[in-house]
């Protein structure tokens, strides 16, 4: 069946928005922690996560429009911090509710039921329960001109990690951690090992 | 435990490139289908695809640096069209196999096993075996000035799908399309079902 850009641009916006949403699949699921200048900390959902470069290591992802939600964005200009948490698979309806529209001198970590935890190094909160915490500063901020959407990038300063799911060749044993993938806005997955294939060559 | 930015530069360049790419988590794995002025064709694995917008349709990707590898990106360049087609999971080993270096006379359709298929509307090709392909015109080029990697976003022309993956309000059962997923640079995952949450309220 094919859908068209007119059939896509004729969708009522639920729909365009649960068809498009769709489209780049399933992603692991991250919660952003951001601290304001009140030392109030903010936790929100976010899975259009990217790799840029290893080195220096980069990662980045995807931040709507600032007119329509910020608190993330406005703690990340403020002070340059923010770590990214991935998400206990078991947490997946607390991550989920993190999306929900919090006023901004609510803690989405108590709202949610998340634990706050800091290292000595770094601003930003982290999540305690999540299994992979990566602490980060601003380096970049990208807006992309097709539709005000911000692709911001950060610099890894810190990783805390359990030592059992690291490999002896920095692979990241993923499927040993239990964190929880999400597609469109709202489903939730976990993944299924299947194999780690070796480097690919031509004949 | 703790690894720092230090410990980062100061791995060798193998353990950096596996622990930094698996940060990111767990992503869809797709093919990336351009042709060039000649009329070949090539294929291309993907994982780092993002959700950019709903209206106007538009997904990005990242590319790494051109002097590193360039076909997709040329192509692009060339006549501005291409494809983004969902991995069925059956064939996550021939999707690998397209991210060895082939030299740029070889199809990989061809060499990893796709049959290439066109739309009459669009000029790149779609990978026939994808349960979800999507046709795009290059929309905008944008380069991450802190390691020259590109964010290369693409307008939805059309989608090609299975009806019985659509839901009535547009949201697509990935579940049925039986897609492969992909963890760093290699390891092949597939998604388990947990469920579709309604949109989060704050009390």
């Amino acid at each position: 069946m094919q859908i068209t850009l007119e059939d896509i641009l004729g969708f009522d916006k639920q729909y365009r928005t649960n068809l498009i949403n769709g489209l780049s699949g399933i992603k692991s699921a991250f919660l952003i922690g951001t601290t304001n200048a009140n030392a109030q900390h903010n936790l929100a959902i976010f899975s259009n996560v990217v790799h840029i470069g290893a080195n220096p290591p980069l990662l980045g992802f995807i931040h709507r429009p600032v007119s329509v939600e910020k608190h993330t964005y406005e703690n990340i200009k403020a002070n340059g911090k923010f770590t990214l948490n991935h998400v206990p698979e078991a947490l997946y309806k607390a991550a989920h509710q993190s999306s929900a529209r919090f006023d901004r001198s609510t803690s989405e970590f108590e709202a949610c039921g998340f634990t706050p935890w800091f290292s000595e190094k770094h601003l930003a909160p982290y999540v305690s329960e999540s299994p992979i915490k990566i602490g980060l500063n601003l380096e970049e901020e990208i807006e992309i001109k097709s539709n005000q959407t911000l692709l911001i990038i950060g610099r890894v300063q810190e990783i805390w990690i359990a030592e059992q799911l690291l490999h002896a060749d920095g692979f990241i044993e993923i499927n040993k951690a239990q964190t929880a993938l999400v597609h469109g806005l709202e489903t939730y997955f976990k993944p299924s090992f299947i194999e780690r294939l070796p480097y690919a060559k031509a004949n």
